[in-house]
């Protein structure tokens, strides 16, 4: 896939010291012109300083954004007043370096919570990148070195690009554990040459992460830190999108780059070996098939089921079950789905177990994507979430995640 | 642990094909007299047809219980109306045997969910029980078989017996997987030769519940089955326990077993290497703290931290962060505490991190028991739950649970 690249940005990735091994772990976002921005931010109540900080100046209305900067190896969440002074004072050292004021830097930081910013690298890491970003001449390999500096326990950097009608969409996230629907551990940073208004721009956003980075469950744990960005230059050069016509297409363009960059993160999900559509249909509204698929897609036994490509649908209407949601156990069909997310074996229907094709069963689940769709039969309400098997690497992984 | 046994109860467990291979998988209890009887049963929505069964014999005001059947290899659960017809006919089988009528007799299943309850099996069990109950002369041996034949993952029986005041109370259970607060996916059966009037048992259940079975989690699913049987048939021969000093006494020795049972399943938890014991305090009320022990309880990555014996305290608070419940991250304060569950290490205070002895946090963490204290400095309020670890064990048994 050719890799579009938004004009007026320069970006770059660079090792600073941040991480323990040689890998990079740190990137610079800067644009020529003042962005129009807009941010997703995590809901846990444990927000880490950077989102803390971002929010804050997200909060201006005249916010103009020059620069984003991302770092690894440190979450500065649950890192006290100190957290949010290490936050300020790194956008500081990225305006410093580039010609603008801190309220202009949006910060972004992941890996271990409680651990406070080692500042002397940052600030090492800053001067290396605003160097590599004066001598950049090529966009495409500055977003991939971005996408591989804020790698965690990723195992491959996640870019996507859209070309709109006169302008182009790129984004960078990181993902791997702890992704659950309602923003995850995820930091995603997209940019856009297109013009377009703050509002419209945040309710693009907000209706492309309701699609994407809110459909994708890893391990169901919410990060300190999840954050999308959104930030728009105008340096394509086109008139203002402002017709809904034009921010509709905007905002499907939008949602094409955040589709890609969340199934990315879900495909590389800490030791995922299967990437699984959820489909519950039937209910009686959004919010109650929303928390079904949750129960479902973050049960540790459905999820070791998926990783043993073992049908033992029951562990599924068990968690439909749980879940709070009023059920009738007797109206629920339950169809195993092919990689096209057509049904391929009915498992259940009106809350009876139907004599099914077992081995074609497991074959169908020992292939790398598949998925379950669950009707309650209740109403006309459905959703889609993406989500992953739980396998001995994902413990392995966690078990020893900072060693 | 001298194991005391009830008067007038006569307990076996055999094979009887249930499972594939030689294991016992089926147990019957049968009291001389009838019982007065008192169930806790799960709240999942997709409740499994002998819990249906059960619910509804014990909504007869004048329930009379002579016998409970147990048996493992299918839950009968997801099974339509045929299951349903099938937990009557096990009864109606038991009846028959022992001389009474099927609304004398409960029934309680655990296994695979969806898979029908083989009746053949099942009528074979029951034959063979109904003579081994006649030729009993050891009531402990009885027990202990008993135990073992309601096992599904578990690796050994579990069993608990207190002597109260001229009278015994008995228990056994089962439970590995998929335990939850709220009930879990346990069975438990408690029988006792007390004589107490049906109001007082009901009461006295409830609270010895909530105590014990609702504050265990092992990986936050809870079952289509989960059952605690109590029945008192009075054969003690003392006089009826009615008032409330005997009755706090006869709940005190109720909650002493329970709590020996539910601590049995959490350290038989599937793949579990760790006991842990979480307190949440400080909280404006209990369901808070139990919210947020809950989200701790049942995170993976706070699991297989604690498996990885990793002091990665970060993860707690992140999970408490995103439990729902509004906590203030500047007040919270956590502790590691030692087998005793006194504070070990500090390790956070006012919402920032302390400096603290990490070779000694990662020593304790590796022995089998432990715990953590949250104090989120909002009130008086507190819980406590015990959960294990997961592991790369609990990953290989829920990945192959049916082959």
């Amino acid at each position: 896939m050719t890799l579009h690249t938004p004009n007026g940005f320069r970006i770059a990735g660079t090792h600073c010291g941040l991480k323990p091994d040689e890998r990079k772990d740190i990137a610079l976002l800067v644009s020529d012109h003042p962005c129009v921005t807009a941010g997703v931010f995590t809901t846990n109540k444990m927000k880490a300083a950077p989102v803390l900080y971002d929010m804050d100046i997200l909060a201006q209305p005249d916010a103009a954004i020059r620069a984003v900067l991302a770092n690894t190896g440190s979450a500065n969440a649950c890192t006290g007043d100190p957290g949010l002074v290490n936050a300020r004072q790194s956008a500081k050292h990225v305006a410093d370096r580039i010609g603008c004021t801190p309220d202009n830097v949006l910060t972004l930081s992941t890996g271990v919570i409680g651990l406070p910013l080692n500042m002397d690298a940052m600030k090492r890491g800053i001067i290396t990148l605003a160097d590599q970003l004066s001598q950049q001449t090529d966009p495409a390999a500055g977003w991939q070195e971005a996408a591989t500096a804020i790698m965690t326990t990723d195992t491959r950097p996640k870019i996507a690009s859209v070309q709109g009608k006169g302008y182009t969409i790129t984004g960078i996230t990181k993902g791997a554990g702890m992704i659950a629907p309602n923003m995850a551990t995820m930091l995603a940073i997209i940019a856009t040459d297109a013009a377009i208004p703050h509002s419209a721009l945040t309710h693009a956003l907000r209706q492309a992460t309701a699609q994407s980075f809110n459909r994708i469950v890893v391990d169901g744990d919410m990060s300190t830190n999840d954050t999308v960005l959104l930030l728009a230059n105008g340096a394509a050069g086109g008139r203002t999108l402002t017709g809904s016509a034009e921010v509709a297409a905007f905002t499907a363009a939008l949602t094409e780059v955040c589709v890609a960059l969340a199934q990315a993160i879900v495909r590389d999900g800490e030791g995922a070996t299967k990437f699984v559509t959820l489909q519950v249909a039937g209910a009686t509204d959004t919010a109650s098939a929303r928390q079904i698929a949750q129960a479902i897609a973050t049960s540790a036994l459905v999820k070791t089921a998926f990783y043993g490509a073992d049908p033992n649908w029951g562990r599924i209407l068990a968690a439909a079950g749980y879940s709070g949601v009023d059920v009738d156990p007797a109206r629920v069909a339950l169809w195993l789905l092919d990689a096209q997310n057509q049904p391929a074996i009915h498992l259940v229907e009106s809350g009876t177990p139907l004599d099914y094709d077992e081995p074609a069963a497991i074959a169908l689940m020992q292939t790398d994507e598949w998925g379950f769709r669950l009707d309650l039969g209740l109403g006309p309400a459905e959703v889609e979430v993406w989500t992953c098997d739980l396998s001995h690497e994902y413990v392995t992984i966690n078990g020893h995640y900072r060693t």
